[in-house]
């Protein structure tokens, strides 16, 4: 359905599979914001590290069998809406590279043109940028992940954080981030073209 | 997808259109909590009011033109996943309605057997613990409906409320409770089928 109504159109959502089906819905005259030639998609190193680090961080390893098996089927919807929320995520770095690039075009020109990615890295990093996203993030992982009300279910219960804030924390220092640098320095290395 | 994987063989799942597709997982054996001759769905109730009074309390009516366009896609996914939610909760009530009857059979059965509708409802109805949901809703909406963070980027901005709780409390007080309490008297008129 998500392709059916366009949604791998648009310039912020990659698809994670291929080939997709065609759109019942007639397509949209996005502004060209990115470089035309660029075709960057990093969902299949998501996938692997969506597997191998964000799952064992926020999973336990249980048998398969009995009454889990009858949440599968949701386990795997949340699975699907996680990868997309973090695709989306991680490629709008590509929207990020093209303003930095517009703001120092002869610098990165010439890092470009010298193929130079340690430099196009260093370039595109801001630490305390990426210092505040995760305090930022911290503060939503633990405003999201309770419950305001209390366990009690009348209001005067302890409020208990049922996400593990540290857990979301690592996913973006260890998945996020990199992979939207990744993102952003293949993108201006695509970006002359 | 959500019917291939299963989904609406969930006993808390229902869906908004028909025929489905078959899954392609093997069905699950789940206990079977619910009495087997109820066969109720309200979401055709529940789409009419999605649309006449839940949408014009959280939406703007905007000209259909322009870049406005290019939100409909993420708009309609956002629609099926408020439905779907909305729908899970107002069926929970078939659950409730059968503890309610299994707690005092004798009482139930006598108004079910008289066909007394309003009966059931006063029977059902606990209006302390409608309060309490909905304190609960809106304490819920106002921590889950704002940036922890603020609005300045760097963590010491106004906290400013980016959801209408007002509305979100009004769509259960309107839609849901109301929604929920059919289920659960249908559900008792068919409980000795």
């Amino acid at each position: 359905m998500v392709a059916k109504i366009r949604r791998y159109q648009s310039p912020d959502e990659y698809p994670f599979t291929s080939p997709l089906p065609e759109p019942i819905l007639p397509p949209l005259d996005y502004p060209p914001l990115l470089h035309p030639k660029q075709n960057i998609n990093v969902n299949k190193q998501l996938y692997d590290a969506y597997l191998k680090i964000v799952l064992p961080k926020i999973t336990q390893s249980l048998p398969d069998k009995g009454e889990l098996r009858e949440n599968y089927g949701s386990s795997a919807l949340c699975d699907v809406e996680c990868l997309q929320s973090l695709s989306r995520r991680i490629h709008f770095g590509k929207f990020v590279a093209e303003v930095k690039f517009r703001q120092d075009q002869e610098y990165l020109t010439d890092l470009i043109i010298s193929r130079d990615r340690k430099g196009l890295e260093e370039a595109i990093t801001d630490t305390e940028v990426e210092r505040r996203v995760l305090e930022r993030l911290r503060a939503k992982a633990e405003a999201y992940g309770r419950d305001p009300w209390g366990e009690d279910g009348v209001g005067n219960g302890v409020i208990k954080q049922k996400v593990d804030v540290a857990a979301v924390v690592e996913v973006y220092q260890h998945v996020v981030i990199p992979l939207t640098k990744q993102v952003e320095v293949d993108y201006l290395l695509a970006r002359l073209d």
